[in-house]
């Protein structure tokens, strides 16, 4: 490992974080806080911090997979730990695991929070919580390289360890140009969907704030009500709409931008995201059909929940844990596995993901009745090599088994097992509510800081896809010699 | 696909089935039952149905490895249709699809039953009962193997379809030897199961039932009580080291056999098999003290639920379900999962599956760390070729999905989460109990006739290892030639 680079990448990281908190504090001037000096203390300590550990520039910059899968792993950690600090000076959270929880909760996207009454607290803060989703949707070190000049093959090993899915290609032939494309994407994205909120009525600060949310697919909302505080089909539909869509490859959204749309709509996984959603609104649509006044109500109701959850945002308009039928629940809870695209700012499995695995496995059968017959897996219509496929299915396995014993462990602290698997499912997917008592109208806050932690460390573990931080606590990983 | 050589060895295993159900008939012969003539209808409808279809013997005996699962999968849904008649005969049962749930929950080795009351139940049905999970432990097709000459290409593929596990391997050059080996060590270890039980004050005919339903790992009892009736720590203990024994693969019974004591007690899937075992009993012990009287009747209680659930079983004698807390009750479920070895009657994803599936994504990890390493899995201190990894993920896969599937479905007809996603994963790993409505105080009777029709298929699906039913369900299976 390159002990030396790595540590110079990760104190830039933080510094980045010191800048990424100014606006918080923009917001806490102008609405005259007294809590926005809970920012400077923050502030300090990742300048002193990002400046000490990066502060030699070392002279061999080479690194290796396996040193950008370290990197992205700690500094997320580290960014979590540092991000915590204003929640914890604020004096309004119970312990600094709860703020920790909270902003891992907010950067992994997942939406899942301990506060029990949102409703008293400063705007600067809430300002913070939302936009460390908008943060943590496209990638602190995206960021970091669409902002500062790097080698191109450290910045590959970075890009492929933090972005989603199976396979991460460039857009361009150079990585910081592809990172400044897709942050350009996604700005333009977030700023479209301030302007169509803010003509429902909206006002600027929660315009923002929930476009954070739907941007980053992360769920935070900045009331105890909620999207359904403005009770208005205009403002749900339009972040539904734009929930679906941040669940969409962001590569697409780039070759409609350079007049490939054939291209872009012709994506495998697109039809089959967008054929999961219409199925799952239909079936839902009919099995709550009794609950609702029409179908419009109904479609309205099913649609958003589908579309939150699936994009992995978790903003809720319907109590789903409590007033639907079982059906409707377990098709939320599938949609919980499958997530949205790869490259989008969703979690989950995604779809990408789920399509390999179904075909491998259909292969397999296949394979059974014409044993001689050379089959090869085909995704995007391009032959799909062995490697990618066994990672894949591992992927699979990986996931399945940090759910289980997520499950396992939290159920030493809470009797209810719906609870504890669907929190494990809404942390490791990034969603936010699940079933039970942490349903829409529920919250985190009842489990032990032991499980807190645990909780978080799952969305982080589902934000980085894994890999990242299996490699941080292999063994190996630190009994290798620094230069290969 | 050979026809005529399929139609004419599924004619063969009706036949078997028909002297199969002569021993129930002397039960109720020697117990002087009425009832004893339901049997008479269906021996002769096998007879009939299995002269008429297996009549004509073909010129040409060569199969394919797609027949072999065929014929496995199509059989053992006949074998399940013919063994359901003389409880349907009996007057006993509702429907037939509730006699349909409950021989295949036999021939599965599952366990679940839809009577909520045993005790009025004659003995000559109830034999068939417990007997039918015998016959479905070893497999009916190795019976057929064993005492029928066939070829050898031919007998390969269906035993292939049949015993459980990644690997099935020839223990002797003939597979009819082979068969007629592990009828051995069945029989030898279910006799003297029978004498120990006999030993300890259980009437013949009890002890054989018990003996049917712990050496297939089925789990059907003859009372209400089922083995609590008995009130003895020894019977228990017999039952469950016996549970523990048959969960074991057979094929190290024939290495002690033969003298090869060491290489029997070498085996990496015993090792891990039986770690579990201890590890389970362990944390359940812990976890349960507080409910038992000293740490004997605690361990008594642990030891005999966890050898039931990992070796599939299903006896019980303590009520999991309502008076254990959420961390055993989560051990239980994961040991659901895992269940036994390969090449034993235990059901479940097997261990030596689990360890593949560690094994592979360990390996995943630690490529990112050392790219250039050459790796491979090793299993049994052989490496495992790219072919069995895939098809031990894709086996992974499909078990999840199954589940899924079949829990999204049984929501429309039960609202409760935990009854009907422990319901499919103890139908689909042949298992029994599970939590909710159907712990073992509860049985599956308030299922409506197509969520048991649905959990039937998933008992079969996880008996013969999921792939003869896809092949059987797979269009492509009968779109070929007749030759090829």
């Amino acid at each position: 490992m390159n002990r030396k680079m790595i540590a110079f990448t990760i104190g830039r990281i933080l510094l980045a974080e010191a800048a990424l908190m100014l606006p918080s504090v923009v917001v806490g001037l102008l609405y005259r806080e007294p809590e926005t000096w809970v920012f400077l203390p923050a502030i300090g300590l990742l300048l002193v911090a990002g400046g000490v550990i990066g502060m030699r520039k070392p002279q061999n910059t080479m690194i290796f997979a396996r040193d950008g899968y370290f990197i992205v792993a700690a500094s997320w950690i580290l960014l979590s730990i540092f991000g915590a600090l204003p929640f914890y000076f604020s004096g309004r959270f119970s312990t600094f695991w709860d703020c920790f929880f909270e902003i891992a909760s907010g950067f992994s996207t997942t939406g899942a929070s301990i506060l029990t009454n949102i409703d008293p607290l400063p705007r600067c803060i809430l300002f913070w919580r939302s936009f460390s989703h908008w943060v943590g949707g496209m990638g602190v070190l995206v960021f970091v390289l669409a902002i500062m000049p790097l080698s191109e093959e450290r910045s590959l090993h970075l890009m492929r360890a933090e972005v989603p899915g199976p396979v991460v290609g460039k857009l361009v032939p150079r990585i910081a140009d592809t990172a400044k494309i897709l942050y350009g994407v996604y700005t333009g994205l977030t700023a479209a969907l301030v302007l169509l909120l803010m003509l429902g009525g909206m006002p600027l600060y929660d315009a923002l704030c929930y476009a954070f949310g739907t941007a980053g697919t992360g769920g935070f909302g900045i009331t105890n009500a909620g999207v359904s505080l403005y009770n208005s089909a205009y403002i749900e539909t339009v972040i539904a709409v734009f929930m679906v869509l941040f669940g969409i490859n962001f590569n697409l959204y780039y070759f409609i931008l350079i007049g490939k749309v054939r291209d872009a709509f012709r994506s495998e996984e697109l039809h089959v995201y967008l054929g999961v959603v219409a199925a799952a609104v239909l079936a839902i649509t009919l099995n709550t059909y009794h609950l609702y006044q029409g179908a419009w109500e109904t479609l309205r109701y099913s649609f958003f929940q589908v579309a939150t959850i699936i994009s992995t945002t978790g903003f809720a308009t319907a109590d789903f844990a409590n007033d639907w039928p079982a059906f409707s629940q377990m098709i939320l809870v599938l949609l919980m596995f499958t997530g949205a695209c790869a490259g989008s700012t969703g979690g989950g499995l995604k779809m990408s993901r789920i399509i390999l695995l179904f075909k491998t496995s259909h292969q397999e059968v296949h394979r059974l009745i014409h044993p001689r017959a050379i089959q090869v897996v085909r995704l995007e219509n391009k032959p799909v090599d062995h490697a990618l496929i066994r990672t894949t299915l591992s992927f699979f396995v990986l996931y399945i088994a940090i759910l289980t014993g997520s499950t396992l462990l939290l159920s030493l602290d809470e009797p209810d097992l719906v609870t504890n698997f669907t929190a494990s499912l809404a942390c490791l997917s990034n969603i936010g509510p699940g079933l039970g008592k942490i349903g829409p109208t529920g919250n985190y806050a009842f489990y032990s800081s032991p499980s807190k932690v645990l909780l978080s460390f799952a969305m982080l573990a589902g934000r980085l896809e894994l890999f990242p931080i299996f490699v941080l606590f292999n063994i190996h990983t630190y009994k290798t010699k620094s230069a290969s």
